[in-house]
């Protein structure tokens, strides 16, 4: 096999970060990565040098101010995100809980935004956090939208159960991406956490394509459905305010 | 002189995109580099296949959404913005003008949020973009709050005037920033544009320590100052949240 190459191996470094661990020691890196503690070492150095990680006053590793101005600069979502950010703020002042943007990444919805209060419903999605598509209504919104051979792998793969309340079952999964194309909302009650339901609406761009998901998470209760109207009206608005024809 | 390392030629290639340039072909990546067009080209590839680089359905390269993904998981600034968000909303809110959020790196302040309304008045900040310390209120009250030793670099360096009215006299400059750290808020009308009024007020971490600057960019006349409270409030909402003993 191939030496891996210094991207591959910056890459896997990065990967070892995540809102649970945001800073890491050098040996709890080369854990994490199954580098050597050498080999780690020196390829941290060299990201400190570039900015792209930094060291915190206990020489602890962070992700780097400059790696994520390289990232957000130029971010492919930017466009989405400052087209949706109006809309969203209003969504999230009238419900009162976390409202987010997911899009498509391989087999998983990429959340690229979310605003949310401290003290509302559990959620258990983040920024540049991923769920799977069966499990969470972003996801579902995304799949029923995505071409026939994305849908087949994923009705064919792994369906995991998040809670009791996941559907998981190929049939009835099939079925409810019809719904979803129907009624063009996916609503989750207690498919990722018990106590939370999840509602989800396509965002369509140009040429009507649906190229995002806005969803919110609500508690598990039945006034959920409530929340519909205003989460379709305000994917309206973002799917106007990026060139879709929302007529 | 030693040849560039892999990772130097890539932070090269992902510093050639902006928001005025989100997506760049091979050869105005080569252009912008000063890399080869051959060594341009197999880096870009190698960046494609890790996903930290993507190509549109024309061929041109973009930010890839895992580079975005691997920078925002678990971003040095994550921490500050989520403590930020609602207060910067209902400051969006209540002053209808742009609103954002920003920290020192190097010389310059470095947005890491902003909340902005399509027909608010000019603003030239971005979501990771930058402004010099000097000339913009988000730098000033940063520049107030730094080491001696940076005030003391800044004020000896190159001052550049964006309009008639940026302070570009270090013995103004200083005076300015004692006024700054006194008031508690940098007013700066017409520094960044004529048009514009830029008011910034610190933001404290763990043990008073200054770690942001939030401001809002409103029009230039005499209603800028009674932005102010509500500026210095969220400020203070937003101090508290991070830990900040704001007594």
């Amino acid at each position: 096999m191939a030496r891996d190459s210094v991207l591959t191996r910056a890459v896997r470094i990065f990967d070892a970060f995540d809102p649970d661990h945001p800073s890491l020691s050098v040996s709890e890196i080369a854990r994490r990565t199954g580098l050597h503690v050498a080999t780690a070492s020196r390829l941290v150095e060299e990201l400190v040098r570039h900015g792209l990680l930094a060291r915190d006053e206990r020489r602890r590793v962070r992700v780097g101010l400059r790696m994520w101005e390289l990232a957000s600069r130029a971010a492919p979502t930017l466009g989405l995100r400052e087209a949706a950010m109006p809309f969203m703020e209003d969504l999230h002042a009238v419900t009162g809980h976390h409202t987010q943007l997911g899009v498509l990444d391989g087999r998983e919805v990429l959340f690229v935004e979310r605003l949310s209060m401290p003290n509302a419903v559990i959620n258990l999605t983040r920024i540049a956090g991923r769920l799977p598509l069966h499990a969470s209504s972003s996801g579902l919104v995304l799949l029923a939208h995505a071409p026939a051979g994305l849908q087949e792998d994923v009705l064919a793969g792994e369906l995991a159960a998040f809670t009791p309340s996941t559907v998981v079952d190929p049939r009835r999964l099939r079925a409810l991406l019809a719904d979803v194309r129907r009624g063009g909302v996916a609503l989750c009650p207690g498919y990722i956490d018990e106590r939370a339901t999840g509602i989800a609406v396509p965002i369509r761009g140009p040429g009507g394509k649906v190229i995002a998901a806005l969803s919110v998470v609500v508690p598990n209760d039945a006034g959920a459905r409530a929340q519909v109207p205003a989460l379709k009206a305000a994917a309206r608005g973002i799917s106007r305010a990026v060139g879709a024809d929302v007529l």
